[in-house]
C-alpha cells in the first residue's frame, strides 16, 4: 500500500485509528480458550466488529512469540484474514527489529514478503545498514522508533547529542538512508510538546503514534501539533479496544470504543483544512 | 547458567569460543535438503561436531523466523538438543529485541523460560523499562548492544552525549539498572582499541564479540584488551565455521575451523595470567 492510498482510506473512513492487536489469553474471554486458535478467534472477532472505523491493525509480534509455534500459527492465520477480507487496510508488524545487514534481510523477507505485512516497526541503534535491508522493499514502509512513549525513552532517546537530542538525530540521519521515503517513525503522544519539532524535521512522513488513552496521551494535541496535508497520523490503541469488555460481547464493546475514537477523529478531520483531493 | 560456571566451562574445554548457529538454507550442503527439517539437521551435525571446542551457541532468531512456522519448530528442536545433550553449554538467543515493560516481559518469558535459553541479546534504545523485564530472571542473562561491529555502529553509538559516545553512556546507565548483575554486553571486535576503555566501565562483565574472522577483527588484540580475571570474553564466529564447507563432510570441516580457533585460544589462555581457582 502507497501512504496516497493511506491517506485515501483515511478519509473514506474519516478515521486515522490503528488498533494494537496485542493478545493476552489472561485477559480475553474465557470461553474462548475451549477453540482451536483462541488467538486467531480473539482477533477475527475484533476485525469483523472494528474493520470499517480503523485503517490499520497492528500486532505485536511479541504476544505471538510468547506462545511459540502456536503463536506463529495464529499471527500468520491473522495476517492472512485481514489481506484477504480487508486488502484496504493498512498492516504493521509491530517487531521492533534491527541486525546486521544479512541478518535484517531475512527479517525483512519473513514480515513484509512472506506475512505480507505492509511494514514492519525496526529500531535504530545499529544504523544505516541495519535498516536499509527493510527499506528496499517497494510500497512497504519501515517504520524507525524515533520517540517512544515509555519512561525509558528519557534514558538515551532524549540525551543531547552534537546540540541535539538523539531522536532529532536519528530522524536526520535516517533521511539520508536509500530509499528514505519508505520510511514512517514511531513518535510517542505522552509528548505532544515534541510534535512540532518533529514535524520540522520530517513534514511529509507518517508517524505512528502510541500513549493515546492508557498511557494518558491527548488525541486534540497530538493532532494539533503533529498532522500535515496528508494527515500523516496513525494514532494506536491496543488494550483500550480489544479489553473493553472480557465478557462474551467483547467484540461488541471494542467497536463501541473503536467507534468514540473514530467519531473524535470526525471531528477533528473536519475541522482540519487539509489540501486533500481525492 | 551462572557466570561461574560460564568460567569454569571456559577453563575445562580451553576455549571461549561462541558458534552462531545461523542457518541458510542456500548455504548448506544440497542433500540436507530432503530431509523433512533440513535446519535443525544441520545444527545438530554441527552441535554434534563441535560441542567439546565450544563454549556456547547462538542462533540468530533471524534467520529461524524468515522460515515461518516452520523454522521456529527448527528452533525449538536445536535449543532442546543442546539443553537436553550438553546442559553445560551455554545458549544465546540473538534476538535484539526490546520493547515497552509489559511486551519486553512476554520477549522475557519467550526466550528465557519457554525455549529456555540462558540469555537473549537486547537492544537498549528503548531504556531501563524495556530492558528489565529481561533482567528479572534468576541465573540468565541478557546481553545488552553497546557497540556493534557493523558499519552502521558509527551513525549513533559513537556520537557524544554528555560529552562521552553513546555506547559509553549505554553502559554507565544499564550499571544503575535492577538486577544489573544478569547484564552481559555485545562489543564489535572489529574496534579493538575500545576494549580498554569499555573495560573501566565494566571491568567485570562478560562481553559477547561478534566481527572476529569474516568481519575482520583480531582475536589476540580483543583479548589484549577485554579480557578480565574471568575471562570475561565469549568470541562468536558463524559463517567462517559452520560455513566452512558445503559438501558431505561439512560438519568435519566445521569441526577443524572451530578448532583452529579453539588452539589459538588455548594458547592465549596459557598465556594470561588468570587468577582462577577450579
Amino acid at each position: 500500500m502507497t501512504t496516497q492510498q493511506l491517506t485515501q482510506q483515511i478519509h473514506l473512513k474519516k478515521s486515522f485509528l490503528c488498533i494494537g492487536l496485542d493478545v493476552d489469553l489472561t485477559k480475553i474471554p474465557q470461553h474462548l480458550l475451549q477453540l482451536e486458535d483462541p488467538i486467531f478467534e480473539f482477533n477475527k472477532a475484533i476485525i469483523d466488529a472494528t474493520h470499517d472505523l480503523t485503517v490499520a491493525y497492528k500486532p505485536n509480534t511479541a504476544f505471538y512469540e510468547a506462545y511459540g509455534i502456536k503463536g506463529w500459527q495464529s499471527l500468520q492465520k491473522t495476517i492472512n484474514y485481514i489481506n484477504e477480507k480487508h486488502p484496504d487496510i493498512f498492516t504493521i508488524a509491530d517487531a521492533k527489529r534491527g541486525d546486521i545487514g544479512n541478518t535484517s534481510s531475512m527479517y525483512a523477507k519473513a514480515f513484509l514478503e512472506d506475512l505480507n505485512f505492509d511494514s514492519v516497526t525496526v529500531a535504530p541503534y545499529m544504523g544505516k545498514d541495519s535498516v536499509e535491508p527493510f527499506l528496499a522493499f517497494e510500497n512497504k514502509h519501515t517504520i524507525l522508533l524515533a520517540l517512544t512513549s515509555n519512561e525509558g525513552a528519557f534514558d538515551f532517546q532524549t540525551l543531547k547529542t552534537n546540540g541535539k537530542e538523539l531522536y532529532k538525530q536519528v530522524l536526520e540521519t535516517s533521511k539520508t538512508w536509500k530509499n528514505a521515503e519508505n520510511l514512517m517513525y514511531v513518535v510517542g503522544a505522552t509528548k505532544a510538546e515534541y510534535f512540532s519539532e518533529i514535524r520540522k524535521i520530517v513534514p511529509d512522513s507518517f508517524l505512528l503514534v502510541p500513549g493515546v488513552g492508557a498511557q494518558g496521551g491527548s488525541l486534540s494535541e497530538v493532532c494539533k501539533c503533529g498532522m500535515n496535508k496528508s494527515i500523516g497520523l496513525l494514532i494506536n490503541s491496543s488494550r483500550a479496544i480489544i479489553y473493553a469488555s472480557n465478557e462474551s460481547n467483547f467484540a461488541m464493546k471494542a467497536r463501541e470504543e473503536a467507534q468514540k475514537i473514530q467519531s473524535e477523529m470526525e471531528e477533528i478531520l473536519k475541522r482540519t483544512n487539509t489540501d486533500y483531493t481525492d
